[in-house]
């Protein structure tokens, strides 16, 4: 596309690297913007660049935060003894919406996949060994993408803490097999965090 | 959606502003900036900040513009005699795509719509007067959406310009009826530029 002016163009340009955009959908979005009041603009803007500068990660479960600690392991009403283990920050988005759960969460920052080359040492693995011998949790309810990489990780981590006394559980597997966590509707979601199975119970079923 | 942080937040809630960008959208764009580097970041809304604050229009064919006159009306190369009459800056990207026009455009900012209270003074229509009357133009040719709403726009230009000896043409319909200018592909639009119509015929056949 030829553009006759610059400013148009380098804003064309940035839009289209965002995901899913091309450049007749960033030319959309941009002409739209001209459209829009200037302060509305600099609202914009400015949430953008907040966000990306003000932006922190809990120090205790990894999600993403306005301080050092975020609003989940701040708040004193939720269940400390429950913690649940997801893959992102999408993930935590997606639970918190269905508003069933109470506990706490630790976002693992991926799954195992060797061929992407994440292995242990790229997750927050450590820090969730810690927080489940330190901090009293009994129960850790694995909510990963019900893949082999999901599964992989749910073993891995399952086997790390072997010796300690803490409760694995899984979700329940209402979602379809190779379906991502983040799409799935509330309820679902909900009902598969209500009806989570012991791991020994999940282990069996996957491998008949 | 439930966000754990008030700058997610702030920023979902702005992209979502945006055209065709629901919630999970514009939650996916919002992530996928925070993986980004904190100065590619600010380029993205340096880029759309300078684009909002320095975007001009230019002073002769009300394009967009990074200077008050733009880099068309601006060329000595583009033909002087010829001016192609748009809708919007989106026809303008459009046809200066093809490669196949070299005369200058003038952009009317909308189309005659008594519905949506767009009368003649709305659109810059006596400031294309002024430029056949006072620039030496030969030829106009219109370039509007084939709708009842674009051909009254032509109609009503021609009346317009009765008394002068610019010659009016139109692009070939090449178009199909009800179909956006701004989705043609380049092909048929270029081909639609190069068999424009004398009005008369115009007239004619879509009378009959």
């Amino acid at each position: 596309m030829i553009f006759s002016s610059k400013f148009i163009e380098d804003a064309v340009q940035e839009f289209s690297r965002l995901p899913g955009i091309g450049k007749k959908t960033a030319l959309r979005m941009v002409l739209h913007l001209l459209k829009m009041e200037k302060n509305e603009v600099d609202g914009f803007t400015t949430a953008i660049s907040k966000m990306r500068h003000g932006i922190q990660f809990c120090s205790v479960c990894h999600n993403v935060s306005d301080g050092d600690k975020c609003d989940i392991c701040a708040n004193p009403g939720r269940n400390r003894s429950q913690v649940c283990v997801v893959e992102n920050i999408r993930d935590v988005i997606a639970i918190e919406s269905t508003q069933q759960y109470s506990g706490l969460y630790h976002v693992l920052g991926g799954i195992l996949s060797p061929l992407d080359g994440i292995g242990p040492e790229q997750l927050n693995i450590t820090t969730l060994q810690q927080r489940v011998r330190e901090e009293g949790v009994t129960e850790l309810i694995m909510a990963l993408s019900p893949t082999i990489e999901g599964d992989t990780t749910v073993y891995y981590i399952a086997k790390q803490l072997a010796g300690s006394e803490v409760n694995i559980t899984t979700i329940a597997r209402g979602i379809a097999f190779g379906g991502e966590l983040e799409y799935a509707d509330e309820m679902t979601l909900a009902r598969s965090i209500a009806k989570r199975l012991p791991i020994e119970n999940y282990v069996t079923v996957h491998s008949k």
